[in-house]
């Protein structure tokens, strides 16, 4: 099943989960809806041609949701009743880590293990560097930014982008840092707008003509940076927020691949036996975490990124 | 010079104008920053380099603007002695309409003959079915909108999509078709949001799961029809608006095919020792107009277009 | 049904017949796999669903087919008595001439009327300045010399780059004149390679470091030009065949205005009872041509683009 | 200075190394036509706009070549003096490992310190894991391959895809995986002609209708796969070799990122007041190896690929 937020890379990692665990002996089915079809029986057995061509498909062909009935004890049998009935005894869900939860609670109640394969574009999931959609969504972002710079340098113009990310700048610095943007405003870094003043009026004064700024969503900054610009720098300015055109777009090679890997390694971290564990791609290398050991964790960033990206924030 | 909004397909007129006005035995200068520069003399003579590799690239290298001074009589007389001082005695302009009755006025009191090539991704000028930068503008909209349905259609979600045009329709019209957009909010047609929300909700009830809706800036319907959606059709509803996304991006190929065949036409047309004439390209075929030909009236729209555009506006 | 080589805008082309069809009052059947089909009986009714969700997708959902057992009358007799079973009396075919030729003997031995949609990459039908899967090639060739041009500007080398057209150079004149290649061989054009020598050793003397040559496969000049360079210019030259890669990729939005263009002409000329009709746009306006007036004609290409394209080739 | 095969990613690289060796206080240098340029003194002070709006341009501003002269003690003498007259006392080389020992030899004869930046997109330099241009290489194969499937499944065509790599078999095996072709050959896997023949013919008794095999360069086995399938499968088959496409192409967000890693690296490696080292990426941390360390290793491929592929190859 998928759940939360879609993000490219999910239709990969189901085609992977569904094939690999099957190569195993499985009998591998499909949750469609997320959460509220795991209540509403929104599920079948998977047959091979429910995963054929979707490799290169952005979102997820099972469709995602986001399910507050989930948090009561009643649907949360109605669900266990309905895998009973299918004769299902382990899952594997692909998703934010709020569906993790919501998995580890159901584990409390009925005892269903399961595996959690990281994939929203926030890449806001703690104990993994990657999660699956995050190259995807940083190459809409490029492409999107390539255009807009197209127009500002054609016309002595600033431009504020705001990319995804409640509390997480990561894609807000990669894009900054790999579109040679001047500003970089993220809930993680502190940032001095009068520093930011003189170091643009200087650049300005030598002859720069347009500039680019990129802010974080949960900065909630981007009205006032575009306002900022045109009062302080006195250069006209404009807004753009690129919002859903992030999440999607055909799964980039790195998105299929990271797919592979945390999918086989979902079904080999059931196959093993273990449950509650969520697949992490971390320093390099892939393993296994115990969903309480993500508890109270906060994802920490690449520290040669935030390096890189400081001087765009004075 | 370029004038007035950047699109796509200027870069190529502006080579194509060079390289072939130099076949011809002229001497081409290259004005920057539009009518601004005119005033502020900055012109140059063209050298091969200034417009070698820039076929692919968006925007326009030699930058725009848009100047009131030129309204004034005493900004016009500085830009007239400019070309004078560097012995340039006929323009080409590649730009919007405003940018060509500012040289109409110039002609007016000058007497310097200038040809205009239409550039303007709104598709508004009269007199001709093309201005270049549309198409790109049409296939930057197009990777937006299929990325933004792989969201959609994962998430049972409507997303509501403004597009540039002011007072055009064009790229809205032509998007919702091409699209699939289940619905279309442009200047020039009546809708009945009655009757859409019959037609939608009888798809709803039928097993629609997402939509999308696409708007005409000029309707400044956006946020409107996002909340009506989720009123009107118990929905989430998101609202995306494109903005300078779509005026950026290498021109496509067709862009590139009319930025030569205007160019081509313009140099020809002051060649001729004519004046005051825009490029047009009308009912499949290429030719000149005077410009005051053009004055009142409106651009039309393809008919063709509007008659498959109707269903989706009731 | 689609019929000979595939290419991009069949799909839009597929949807709007029948949505347009069953507008009209029709029971719109799908024939897959092209004449095959009609013989074999691949012939279903059309659900929405088959239709839903294909604008977007290059080739063809209906799959397409080269069949020799067509020419038989025996199997078209078979074919004959597929309709008559489903109750088809019209047929819309979306190909090449050669399909419009068979469907036309077929219509000889059983009154079957048919509308024929041009599609084909090459671009090659007489009779109409466009067929669907043109500009959606146009444009994935560019993406490629733009590519390659990054990697001969980095490495002072001549690329010769293949594309498709076996009779007709209309792909590679366009390709070569939009991304400002330095020759150009084609089919329809003479070419004196004596002048090209002299051309280009007077630009690789005054400091050009590279070069873009774009030949048509028809020429069979590919490997001959690659060597040539190396002997005569004494430059490292690589050949790239740019081959199938051509045929593929979303359609523009151009090849899906086209399709829906010339899918509502092809069931309106058939709902006005005309017969043996194919869709052509020519100079800019779409009207329909029986077929007999095709036969033995040849495509012609743009005056205006082979004026263009003359340097390239001395 | 950029050297060897031309590489997505460089240009990010030449201008983080620029950037960010100025901020330390440093003067840099450009070096043009890569160990060419170094004999013939092609060397100029870098200058910031020399360095400017590069990070989405493909291939490198600085041009590359590969240089037999370099292989010459009196050659090597001259450049040695070149840098002297210009004062350079340390160097950076963005290329592969043939670079990399050419300027370890230049290190024994001469004593000027260097850092090497891998970049190939041949994935194939010993010691680290990744080497820049290898993500922009695999996304342009994907998206021709992707296009190919559209043709292939209009078809019922095979077809064989040829991709770089003459000793490594990195791009061919990720882009098969990722991609879903059903055969897979590479230089380090064996493969099994007849047990491919069995498991594709079941496929095609059980409905396959297409099929897609890629192939590494190394391999040199596109003519004959292609004739095999002909022979064996009974199924028209086509080969595309995807050649110097794969080269080219805007850097995509990983690779930038990768490069302003590796660039700072490279500048505090010197720094450091270290030489001979190359930047490396190795499980998922950057360090630097000195060259010698690399001298007769071959690169290794990620073996969970390696795993993954293994059914494509019988």
């Amino acid at each position: 099943m998928t759940s939360g937020g879609d993000a490219a890379g999910m239709n990969p990692a189901i085609k992977c989960t569904v094939d690999y665990s099957r190569m195993l002996g499985y009998k591998p089915y499909l949750v469609h809806n997320g959460l509220r079809g795991l209540i509403d029986d929104n599920i079948e057995a998977a047959k091979s041609s429910d995963v054929s061509g979707i490799l290169h498909r952005g979102g997820t062909i099972l469709r995602s949701s986001r399910s507050k009935r989930f948090f009561e004890y009643e649907h949360r049998q109605q669900a266990y009743e309905n895998l009973q009935k299918h004769g299902i005894s382990k899952l594997i869900v692909i998703g934010g880590d709020g569906s993790f939860r919501a998995l580890n609670q159901f584990y409390s109640d009925f005892k269903v293990p399961f595996a959690g394969i990281p994939a929203t574009i926030d890449n806001d999931i703690p104990g993994t560097d990657y999660c699956l959609g995050v190259d995807t969504a940083l190459n809409m972002i490029r492409q999107n930014v390539d255009s807009i710079r197209d127009t500002a340098s054609s016309f002595s113009r600033a431009f504020v982008i705001e990319t995804m990310g409640r509390h997480c700048g990561y894609l807000a610095m990669a894009s900054a840092v790999t579109s040679g943007a001047e500003v970089c405003l993220v809930p993680e870094l502190e940032y001095d707008l009068e520093a930011i003043q003189r170091r643009l009026q200087k650049d300005i004064d030598n002859g720069r003509q347009f500039l680019i700024a990129i802010v974080a969503e949960g900065c909630q900054m981007g009205d006032y940076l575009t306002r900022w610009i045109k009062d302080k720098l006195k250069m006209d300015a404009r807004l753009t927020i690129l919002g859903h055109i992030q999440r999607g777009g055909s799964p980039t090679v790195r998105d299929r691949l990271m797919a592979f890997k945390f999918g086989i390694a979902a079904v080999d971290s059931l196959h093993r036996g273990e449950t509650n564990k969520i697949m992490v791609y971390k320093s390099g290398s892939y393993s296994t975490v115990p969903i309480h050991e993500l508890t109270g964790q906060t994802a920490g960033i690449d520290p040669i990124l935030i390096e890189i990206c400081k001087p765009l924030c004075r």
